[in-house]
């Protein structure tokens, strides 16, 4: 991988801000399973909340490849508040990309700031592989939209302040954002999940909820093919840098405690089957990094399969995240399963990153015609 | 597999026991991280907490056949629970076959009934798969033993009645049974487990700790070499066939599942992909549960191979249910991560399965002079 | 698993033949591509060519796990001498199933002495895993069948005396057991194989072929579902069996040379890793074996799961042996890869294991609702 | 991946030189055990075995990326006519590292031009992933040394003209330049291995062998951990090139044959466990081209990290083409395991790479403090 000076500048400051903010905290949110006010506060005074809103709009204006280290740092840290960069991200983009210039002047700038929040309200009970298969509806009167649905699994959907609702409108798919505060909208926040337990997922009920015409994103029929997918490739460019932070944290975790630790009367590392564990986290750690660099680095340079390229970093370094943590909490034994250390959180956080934005065995079947007709080099 | 008339009757009765008295709870007590006493009485009043107390003390006098299915039975309900039965029936052992005629009277029909609990007391803080580590003393003194020591990571060491110690007496380890209300006895509470989380584990502080000599099970020398590993050799095989149980009970819900749930206008049991995975479920489930078979078989006949046929067993078997847990999870989805199935709760146990009574590394480097030596058929 | 003493007997009957007859020669036989006819001699002279032909028909008319023990001894010492085993008892199960008493009587007594070897004609060049599609055809004339089409893939079809041919007649699949040497039939031998070179595979064309009625099998229509599909039961429990022998092939050469061979100071067998690798051999070979065993047990019940415990046998079993001997190559080094070591041969006809007599692909397909809907234990 | 101009166009060249001189052959190379010097001189033609002289010398100068696409290329093509490059490339590193100014004017402008091919004789019967047992000796008397011992597996050993040979004078390693045609030595071709069939293997017999002083390439104590482990680096990173080229082999005939191939009525493409397939063959020929990519472009800065992860990427590569190469075999069935396919030649050249310049296992072990103590990214 190839850094430019700027990007390791970043990185050093994201690396302090999850010393201080967030490192010695993410078991605390885990456990209580809540992001406290503090700590998103704590995010957006660094501007990193709209580290991909442009300048122009009071952003950090970040390329893909910043952003991909951001995220790869916050992961390291705690899933639960990569998790609200993502979807806030997500919103912010398909804004940015989609949005009139009004509609653009009107949200961006307190999106980049953090003063409001974004959430990606696509999933439902029965639509969540098959984006396809929603069914909330908006139906016109006038310059009203009128949305009837129920959304699920949305992440920070308990405290966002503006949702990006996907419905059918007269069975066309439309994109529409829906203050949180508006009559009609009601959460229920969801608890007990196995990962990112901080990430304040919520259900959110739509009861002939009114929202004015110009909060349409989408012309009818762009809501899923352009809004929703451009959003989700960013969402799993994301999740893709978060899963190699989570790789990273946990071969982090191994290598210190392999040192300390003394088993059979010698040091957990000097253990060949352990030296074969610890070897595999790093090489792989280091392949799911190079595949989000190079998704980035096509993302920076909007080269055409910048999209496919991000699926494919998203569909390994998930499954590079699971087999780390894994291997992590069984290097770690008794103690790897406790809260002392973090990496049986690891192991659950790791083991959502395998569902969302596409599961992978969604990215086994869909990356099948690009896998075959495209060379890997 | 083949099993006796009485086994199959016993086995409906086991599984009549789940879904009265667990399947309803399990999550519940997960959640709570506690394991209520109606829930042991429960179990007490089946008799199955004395399983392998002789009928003449009173107990249930099962074969070890029968056993292994009373544990798959308890581990496809609740892995805590069935640790109970683990921990109190490795005490019992060590107590029928090492413990002299008094010895066993005094306490075996009181485990038999469920009316005292007992716990195993090998692990320490820097003595997990190692046992030679064991730092904690008894010292004689007279008729008495003096105890020092820290246990930790002891399941139901919170509110067991009685630890069987395992301590270093001139040198030599010895196994010692300790009233958990004996003066200079203090239990601390773990909490925040990733798996087995109504194990009710607890570290023991032995602080001057004075039992009287007649407690003590094995002659100085004894107490690893025989006590502890009989002991042990029955801790592998309950968790063996608890691991077959969690790999059952995720092959079940996953049946359910993707037999109800349509994705892309098809069953999820009609994708390819999810077919691979219901089959290689069942496949190395089915495999599990042959090979804790056939360790029960050969303990029944006190064949000298037992021990490493069940050590193979719990190899095998724990290994299937992280497997099998893992997939159902992944083909649950969001609903897998969430408190509303069981698979999540699954899989963090079935990590757990991996690490107890010796972990897959230990199995891995132990077994591999018995593998070249004797035939696999 | 439990043998009977006769059973026991058998096997040690099998291992002497290896040990003379098989076990000197497999190298040669894989290199020259061709069984000599010396080889099949000395095997039909044991009677084994008839081992599931009933006695009353001059077979030795074994049970199931007998038969199961012959093909793991002969996939231990030779995979090609141990598939003409396969498909000429394919035939002999075809013929005693469903022919006719003048048929069986006509056929069986010769087949059992190996004095005839049959083949099985199923596969075509657009007809593998998918025995529907296949296209030959049979026409009748009177008291004749005329036959047109092109077998591939025909092991032993280059020497065997009676093939058993599928065809499409009035549209409706058939069998016919057509001589080798009738006008119209000719062979083309296929050479450079991956694995079980020896095996004499062969092209078979049909042109004009005229086989007297009498030859049928199976009345139209039959011909695949009840034939073809009891034929292949049989053919997966001896591939099953036969894939476990090569398992159980490389767990042996491998735990002589890595007790023979020095590394870095030590011997190869007290490296961790190694280990590791021993074990895991071990273990997979014996749940391979078990799950064999009870597909066996249940043949020979006459229960009706038994095909299907038959393709879970066959599935687990070909897996193991690929995995197996791709670890014993592995183990050997340089060495392992070399004429001198019998592993590289293990490893080809490994691989051929997971193709033949339905894929693994196609077990993982259509075994997912029986493992959906059967208990695992 | 970035490529210069200079490298995209040089990767063309080298893709028209194997369809010319490589593809249409490699399957009849590999039947016939050998390389025809026709291959060789159209190799020396282009000037590609001079790839790493320095144009000074005579040779084409390559930066390592470029090389790295030469070796993936050839790999593609035929693995044994890229295992000549490798072993060339390794004595002419050695000569051009290690070599004085003579050495090199005397022997590098022979090597480039292809007109005096190089054979690496590192490994003996007994040292094999162990370079530190070696027992060849180098007596020195006078201006002359005297070389006794035996080397095995050495590539090319048989046609070579230079074997670079390393040898124990006086206790200490040394290496040293041994024309083929000097008595004393004696060469034994190698036959009937599992992969990279056509490379001509050959054990080397040295019986009092005489070779002047001023073949020696490094100074007494400087043969192992200078000259064989920096030449040992270059053929890691040709080897990992190599089998990037192997799986991209099985990616590129697997896509061609799923899209012909027709099964059950849809293409073969068209089924969920061939798509998983073909996306993880493309998902991790990706990730290895990247980690031999990243490898090159550190050689080519002359960073200090270049040789650790050209270990990272070659540990990677070896498994993913072994991956790659079974899985393709598997798609394609019975086909598959012929010699109609190109295939099998690849599963059997691919295991050859797990094993040759370090094991799999030599480095799970050898790798893992680096992996331990640096940072993936």
């Amino acid at each position: 991988m190839e850094w430019t000076d700027s990007q390791t500048t970043q990185r050093e400051a994201f690396d302090a801000f999850i010393k201080e903010h967030v490192l010695p905290h993410a078991g605390t949110w885990d456990r209580e399973e809540r992001m406290p006010s503090a700590a998103i506060q704590a995010l957006a005074a660094t501007g990193y909340l709209g580290a991909l809103v442009p300048r122009e709009m009071g952003g950090a204006g970040f390329d893909a490849l910043t952003f991909g280290l951001l995220n790869e740092t916050l992961g390291r840290g705690c899933s639960s508040l990569r998790s609200l960069l993502t979807v806030h991200t997500m919103v912010i983009h398909a804004i940015d990309r989609w949005g009139t210039r009004t509609t653009r002047e009107r949200w961006l700038p307190a999106f980049a700031r953090g003063a409001s929040l974004g959430a990606f309200g696509l999933t439902e009970p029965q639509a969540g592989s098959d984006p396809g298969a929603i069914e909330t509806t908006a139906e016109e009167r006038g310059d009203t939209l009128i949305l009837n649905g129920r959304k699920r699994w949305i992440t920070f959907g308990e405290i966002a302040d503006v949702l990006l609702i996907f419905a059918r409108c007269q069975g066309a798919p439309c994109a529409v954002l829906v203050e949180a505060d508006r009559p009609g909208v009601s959460r229920t926040p969801i608890r007990g999940m196995l990962g990112t337990r901080a990430s304040m997922l919520a259900e959110i009920d739509l009861v002939n909820c009114e929202v004015p015409r110009e909060n349409l994103l989408a012309r009818h029929g762009f809501g899923l093919s352009h809004v929703a997918q451009s959003a989700l490739d960013w969402g799993r460019y994301s999740v893709a840098w978060g899963s190699v932070g989570i790789a990273h944290a946990a071969l982090e975790a191994s290598a210190r405690y392999t040192e300390e630790r003394v088993q059979f009367g010698t040091k957990l590392r000097d253990h060949q089957l352990i030296r074969a564990m610890l070897t595999e986290m790093h090489v792989q750690t280091k392949a799911a990094a190079l595949l989000c660099w190079n998704a980035g680095r096509l993302k920076d340079q909007r080269h055409p399969s910048a999209i496919l390229e991000t699926s494919i970093a998203k569909y390994f370094a998930a499954r590079a995240a699971m087999r780390a943590a894994t291997d992590a909490v069984q290097i770690h034994g008794a103690s790897g399963c406790s809260a002392d250390q973090p990496v049986e959180r690891l192991l659950r956080d790791a083991k959502i990153m395998e569902i969302i934005e596409g599961s992978n065995q969604l990215h086994q079947i869909s990356l099948a015609d690009y896998a075959s007709r495209t060379s890997p080099l």
